[in-house]
């Protein structure tokens, strides 16, 4: 049965690829990166020139470890259950603290889909603790997952003094980015100020640190549920390791059906990237969709019951308040947050302030002693280019900045949700007024949407604007698919999401200078111009699919090293052009003007008598 | 023969939608547009309220008129010829004046592949004169064709009151945007100051005039050309005919194989857009690919062949000189440009400056008499990230200035063309420097790319920088397909690859507050919020991929109405939700905090005595 249900699981590397781990210097850590191999250059003279591998940031965790035998009934190494052990703030309860978990736990016909190394004994703060890493940064103190961050931002820098590290010297707004390279104290003071933050719940000991921080990498998330056919307890782990093969940094589980307590064990078991979800759907699931049945109860039991199974971070939408539900009337689409939507409604329904409001003490209170990351729901974000920029979105904006003060007292790391639909002109004010409003709590947004009329093609008007909103300082992209606004992604449009916002992710990191993102950028020209087909496949973002297209019209092995591919062919490539013109002008990469015009002039004439063909 | 030979060509009206033509009031003339006819709205009380029809620019010409029989054997109606032959200023000539042109005609082998009504008499300006949009509109005067694209610029805007009409008021950067709507002194206006141009070979009679400059909506354009294996005529027709369907507003003819003098006439015959080529690659054709063998004479006929067939517009590189390319010796990438390496190339080899350069006036003069636009060629548009906005780069576009002035001196219509590769903070400076050097005149860019890491998505990290640059002020955006750097695009990569560029181009004018641009993605927000299906997929960019993808999990026609989609399933419909949402609160669209917060109370009062379920 173990070996059947691993199968469904993609786990080979990336072609020319292998797992690779950095020791830590403060720590006894190692930090899993990937390693592509690069091919020798050859010169005009024949020698080979030897190009350094690249190392990349990679979230694809020990899936695409050939060294590690992957059994999801096992779960991954839990990594950082020394690290948190050895803190000593923390106890193991005798039992689960929800009395929804522990129902679900007692029901015996629940057995078959058990993860039978599920956690029975969770881990939480000792009385008067506060486990969170925004509190460790605060008392000066450098975690093995600071450190880990660290080292996993530094990506393919080498430290040595290569022209082609440097980047093009981008342009960040408001911005402190690291000078040269990410230290630890670098990432604590992060931390500490409250700019980033390090979704890694107590009792997800499998994660891989990651940060999200303005002054960071940017950060992409992927959204996967449980579509409405059932799906086996393999297929839902196989949706988040397909995710992250490709290369998402965290994982929202949005699922609403049935059996989503044990889908989730499963899911966090075998994830070594954070997990968030959104409480309230299955608070909502548990009362049967009837939004007058909610309560501060039955959704602080949902609270615990997915602290206690490991959760990394929660949206939850608790800045919509009442007064602003009047906002929306003049919208054109109204309401468009799920979560949005079902509180407005239960405000309505009892005229009563937003429970998650008047609750959000003690729901920090709560979270404060897993280490659970808030992210604060945007209920209000535009779902239409009219709507945008609108007063409900800057007035719930102005809550989630008072709420961001209050998770911070309480020592809670917190992050700040954002929309939408926004046209391009209007995406900067939405990046302005939150850092001022929220304290400059990392940002994180879906999309923008940069226009309304291209359903179908979502990822991508999404992408423009989340490739601007990073540059401007967002920390974290939530993707968007192909399927938006029409039904519900299937595995390609997954894939075809997390690399369209993966690639907008890059692209921000470059605009705004983080050091050493453009080597990967150069080590890819390179092969490029040098007509190192495989290495250009292998350094880029989707390797199988641009082996694919490039098979279609030029397949087999001979065309991996022809100098020039089918789009110009033979006789009208540019690059073969200058690569035969520089030889041409000589073998030295760099030559003044006059040198040049004498060399030319020798050269041409040479050329000529010798009777050579240009194109041969 | 015709029946089949017509059956390869994509004929069918899009969806919902029809053809409609717009009268002139300066002119006697009819514009085509496309009307989306949409559904009524059903109100809370069971009323139903009319949404107008919507009204979008069109460019697809009269393959989607059904009203039109196709036949590409007989052309498209030569709707200009009229309006040429009455301004008194062009004069029949007797042949052909190409001596390759005359060659090819007098050479039966090819009789089977002529189009039967080629330009036998290819029209020309009387000596003396200078028959360009540009020179008229110097002279004050209002064309045809001006205000053609004048009526064609104001899409749907129907000049009402109508509040959903007004866009978000975009920035837009040192540009002067028509106020309200474009009016045909406004058209004049810009183009007698080289801002716009009007592409229009009076020997293209079949071309519905459109116009490119940067107070206009943002135009994009579709390379096709002929594949390595042997296409038939039909089959090249049709990639044209299938570019323009969704959305090309012109067509370049990169065709570098055999034959490609008579398919180019079966392109123009039947293109009711303006067709765009780079003569260079002709010429070389002619003389096998030998760059040795260029000169002046032979390049001179192939403009002239090419100008009386009807060609509107020429990519030429006459701004690359031999001391530009020293600098392109430390680049990473060199030169990118294929008709820019091949002038490298052969001024390397002659040590001669650039031909193209030095005959710039004679080209010009040419031109000026068949009012073909140049597009000045950026032969050294950086290939990379890492080149990106070098000295060689800029270096090149001060003389691109110089020859604008030239060619307006000449009486000709200027464009000048645009990177290629740049991080998205480098990309402003170009839009900048490129308005500052050349005299305002139209950008036409490639992308640019924002990360070189993307092969198989380029077509995404391009329209990330296409959106910006079109935000900033450039006219027209050539498109990239998924394929570019990998291969040759099939008719899935060029649709993927237009579709893409219409959404950059229309987050572009959004944002720059083109008049009227917002006015679809108001219909379509609307559409969505009141979940009217069938006309959100007609109102998409792409209707028949949107019918698709909704289709995939809900199929059938009673999907087509229901109240939610497979993305969140009905329980967790935050549209529905709002709908109902507002149901609770009142029809009243508008209403104050005060009146809302009784009405609330009350109506949550009488909601929960009916016992009515939310969700239903």
């Amino acid at each position: 049965m173990n070996e059947d249900i691993n199968k469904i699981i993609t786990q080979r590397p990336f072609p020319g690829s292998k797992k690779v781990y950095i020791k830590g210097k403060l720590h006894d850590i190692k930090v899993a990166m990937r390693e592509i191999e690069l091919s020798d250059t050859k010169a005009f003279d024949g020698n080979e020139i030897i190009n350094s591998n690249i190392i990349v940031y990679d979230t694809s965790g020990p899936y695409t470890d050939t060294n590690h035998k992957i059994d999801i009934t096992e779960g991954l190494p839990r990594i950082r259950e020394k690290w948190i052990l050895e803190r000593g703030d923390v106890e193991k309860l005798p039992e689960m603290t929800s009395i929804y978990g522990k129902k679900r736990l007692k029901d015996k016909s629940l057995d078959k889909i058990l993860f039978k190394n599920h956690i029975n004994q969770p881990l939480r703060a000792k009385a008067g603790h506060v486990v969170s890493q925004y509190n460790y940064a605060k008392q000066g103190i450098i975690t093995k997952e600071m450190e880990y961050v660290a080292i996993r931002e530094n990506q393919n820098i080498d430290f040595s003094d290569n022209d082609l590290n440097n980047n093009n010297k981008g342009e960040s707004f408001g911005a402190s980015l690291p000078k040269s390279y990410v230290t630890p104290e670098f990432v604590r003071n992060e931390i500490a100020e409250g700019r980033a933050i390090i979704p890694a719940n107590i009792n997800h000991p499998e994660v891989e640190p990651m940060i999200i921080g303005r002054n960071f990498s940017v950060k992409i998330n992927a959204n996967i549920g449980n579509s409405p056919t059932t799906s086996s307890i393999a297929e839902e782990v196989e949706k988040s390791v397909w995710a992250i093969r490709w290369g998402s940094d965290t994982v929202m589980d949005l699922s609403t059906g049935a059996n989503i307590h044990e889908t989730r064990e499963w899911i966090i078991r075998n994830s070594p990237v954070p997990i968030g979800t959104v409480p309230l759907y299955q608070t909502l699931e548990k009362i049967n969709g009837k939004v007058e049945d909610l309560n501060w109860e039955i959704y602080k039991d949902t609270l615990i019951e997915q602290a206690e199974q490991g959760v990394d971070y929660f949206t939850i939408h608790a800045g919509l308040l009442l007064h602003h539900v009047p906002m929306t009337a003049k919208r054109l689409t109204g309401i468009v947050s799920r979560g949005g939507s079902i509180m407005a409604k239960w405000m309505l329904m009892y005229h009563k302030e937003n429970f998650l409001y008047s609750h959000f003490s003690d729901i920090c209170d709560i979270l404060s002693k897993y280490d659970i990351g808030i992210s604060l729901g945007d209920g209000l974000r535009p779902g239409s280019i009219y709507d945008a920029n609108d007063s409900a979105q800057f007035a719930e904006l102005k809550v989630l900045g008072e709420l961001t003060q209050i998770a911070r007292d309480k020592g809670v790391q917190v992050i700040v949700e954002g929309p939408g639909h926004v046209p391009m002109n209007r995406i900067k004010e939405n990046m302005d007024k939150q850092l001022q409003d929220c304290l400059e709590a990392p940002f994180y947004t879906l999309g923008p949407l940069v226009t309304d009329i291209a359903p179908g093609y979502d990822h991508i008007t999404s992408a423009i604007g989340a490739a601007q909103i990073g540059w401007y300082g967002t920390a974290m992209l939530c993707y968007v698919t192909p399927k938006e606004h029409l039904g519900l992604p299937n595995k390609e449009d997954v894939r075809e999401g997390v690399v369209t916002y993966k690639l907008a992710a890059h692209a921000a990191d470059l605009a705004k200078g983080f050091p050493g993102a453009q080597i990967r950028d150069n080590a890819m020209s390179k092969a490029r111009f040098e007509f190192r087909w495989r290495d250009q496949f292998n350094l880029a973002l989707d390797p199988e699919k641009a082996i694919e297209f490039h098979d279609e019209t030029l397949k087999g092995e001979s065309y991996k090293s022809t100098p020039y591919c089918s789009m110009c062919g033979e006789h009208f490539c540019s690059m073969k052009a200058t690569q035969e013109l520089r030889q041409l002008a000589g073998k030295e990469p760099i030559i003044s003007k006059e040198e040049l015009d004498l060399k030319l002039k020798n050269k041409a004439e040479e050329f000529r008598k010798s009777g050579s063909e240009i194109y041969k």
